[in-house]
């Protein structure tokens, strides 16, 4: 039984640092480097995969908007899906030269923040981000929570998808995250988070806030990295996932997901 | 006999357009495609390579420093080479992943503004940006001004360099441009800088403000296009080289530059 | 009869040039000067207030959403209120500060694309920017839509509201513009919206597409100056009111909007 | 005997937080607030405003280079000094806009960064600072170290200057600071930096490395923010001014600098 841990890494920019990216690789089996347009610079990101080499963690592309100031969190409408393309198409053929001028190169990709969310529901959206990865590169992995509309773009366009679920979110009955209004939709308590992660893995299913049982795949689990209540959570996962006999290795590697 | 036309191109962002790069395109046989950091935009980026495929002219990443305000003709000093290094990188990776995504893959490499002169002067910053179009791809043409530091930074390197000299512009003894502040370093006649052009290539030497005769190879001649002169200007010396006997092709194309 | 010809002036940005704001200087009476946001930059700011003291036109700040890229005109959602309040404050004091030290003060306050278009529609925004306004200065007057909710939140406020048209847009049922997507909802032949503007003064109401008519009172016209196209209907337009008997003057002038 | 404590605060940027604002708030008596260029956006800046205003603190403008990516460290040439005073007026103008809307206004300026460095030895660049701040409010109070361009320049305008000195850096023997690639340049030692903040205060002039004793005015001590240590560092030595007899006040305040 193996399963890969991911983590959204490499958000400092300039003189500004963001979470514990040392403490946080050494946990990880996957990173996603931001790439310039929500956090990271060609420094950053360079640092960033370097240190991940070392520690032989997997890493892969983390596009967003362009958005600086809000982090790529805040909506940017009024983007054609085309122009989307383009956009994601830049990030990831940044982050891939430097990976693999240093000799690491780009296993994956994986949206970020407002860009993630509106892949996972709008299926125009989705087909952008696709086609993006599939035409730069036909074997990087797309990171897509399952059963929602980026996850279907991804396998329309042949490329192989690695389903993901989160560590200390609750979920819809679609099978997507709650929204972080409501209350009890980021899970805080360590034990509560550590718990339901065994359980999904073992029955390979989502429990929703509605009290429905998805079935999904599961390749990789997002755990947070931001802050140091983040990285003891992380870390106690890894340590429960190992207990429970399962073998942390990136997605990337091994059988890896399959279409 | 052949010889190439460059200029730099693509240099429109969002909402804002600069030259008429359609006209250009139809002259020029190698254009220099800003890379987001002093203008382009992944929009614009992808446009300006569609338009010179159509038109079979060969396309190169121009990287800049970061400076959209002061266009990347404004020093920014207090980088280490190491950090423009990877600066370099992620300006062709993103440059080449559109690039390549369209099936018009990137030729050369072509610095921009205050980051191309600090490059033709010191070695260090030279070495840096060499280091970024090998580690990258050293099937990448470099271009560079015969006899200065980038040049002698790119055949250290093992890369193929594209000697260039400028149409409008007057040389100093060293063999690097005159200042645009000397009255005089701009040349302004049209049928002047036909005639410079053509005495440079017959006699493959530049001859300096101070009348020195400097041998030099030349492989590509740079053009401007950001204003209708420019434009009337390329468009007249492409002309008068064909009438001379010159075959317009891109320095990547054919025997191309040897080291 | 006097009447107010508004234009969105200074957006330029380094080295790129938007519009024929020299031209359009010599047509309009009130100028809005972008204020860094979406365009402009410190530099174009104090050229185009200059300018406009020249030609004693009266100028007023352009605030917008931060979006260098798409210009202002793309949504960004997930702003506070309390957010814009700060984000609009921060960018009329900018121009306050430039229009100041030059001897020519701000008389007015117009949100720029989409910000605008938002708090023509979305009350809690626009409180937000009129409370801004009030905030930094009761005697600034705000440039407002008929009928709309930014209108309600300045009178609210205790702002004066300058209440404006455009030349070149037909209106929907609630008196609106209609979408840009739909077809003829740009009106492009120029004597047709000189005509409309001429009525709508006459009638000092609006006739919206699905034929209602929408009693308003008229400050200002609002006319584009981004094209060679938009001065030629801007002047034509001028000539036209002068021809009718109007006076063309700044609302900020003379007896000018009142609560 | 008054004194002023003063230090670089609300230098986060959206997502990115830098140094403890509540923390360094209860120590200093002045705040130099980030505008925006290197640091800084509408919302940390009015909070941390409003934080200074909670506990009393004197706040002033901190303008910069634009440049996010660099922090404002870099060295920007090519910029006119006449460009240059409206780079800052703008900055003056939005700091003090947010100031005034909550109730605190600007009582100081203070140049950040290279921006800094440079107006201390650039005559020309200095009169371009001391020039925004006097055509934007002659009231305003500018900080600069005692015998350099700055000062010289605010006198010429007219200005108050605040005369201030370093606590944990060493002097040339110009009175300027020595440069931090040498090594000893910055004080880590608290508790020497102290009491060399007490000398030069009971001496009331600064003793240079090369040995000399330059007589200076000082109105304020610049204290670093920016990390654990320099909280502490602050803290210690405004408990040692106190218990040596200083009252701490902002200059802004009673007496405060002199022509």
């Amino acid at each position: 039984m193996k399963i890969d841990l991911n983590s959204d890494l490499g958000e400092s920019f300039g003189a500004w640092k963001m979470g514990d990216d040392a403490a946080m690789l050494d946990i990880v089996t996957s990173a996603n480097i931001a790439c310039g347009f929500h956090a990271g610079d060609p420094l950053v990101m360079h640092r960033t995969m370097s240190a991940a080499k070392e520690r032989g963690v997997s890493i892969g592309a983390h596009p967003s908007f362009l958005d600086l100031w809000g982090f790529g969190r805040r909506s940017i409408l009024g983007e054609r899906p085309d122009d989307i393309e383009k956009m994601v198409i830049y990030q990831i053929g940044a982050a891939a030269a430097l990976a693999q001028t240093l000799g690491h190169p780009l296993a994956h990709v994986k949206t970020h923040g407002t860009l993630g969310n509106m892949a996972m529901v709008d299926i125009d959206l989705a087909r952008a981000v696709a086609r993006a990865v599939r035409l730069f590169d036909r074997d990087l992995i797309l990171v897509a929570m399952p059963g929602l509309a980026l996850e279907k773009a991804g396998l329309e366009q042949g490329l192989r998808v690695a389903r993901e679920i989160y560590a200390d979110r609750t979920y819809d009955d679609d099978g997507n995250l709650t929204s972080r209004k409501i209350p009890g939709a980021v899970i805080e308590d360590v034990a509560v988070a550590v718990k339901r992660v065994l359980t999904m893995l073992d029955e390979q299913a989502i429990t929703t806030v509605g009290g429905r049982t998805l079935p999904v795949t599961i390749d990789t689990i997002c755990v947070h990295g931001d802050n140091a209540h983040a990285v003891a959570m992380a870390s106690t996962l890894r340590t429960a996932l190992e207990t429970a006999g399962y073998t942390l290795e990136a997605f990337s590697k091994g059988g890896g997901p399959q279409n």
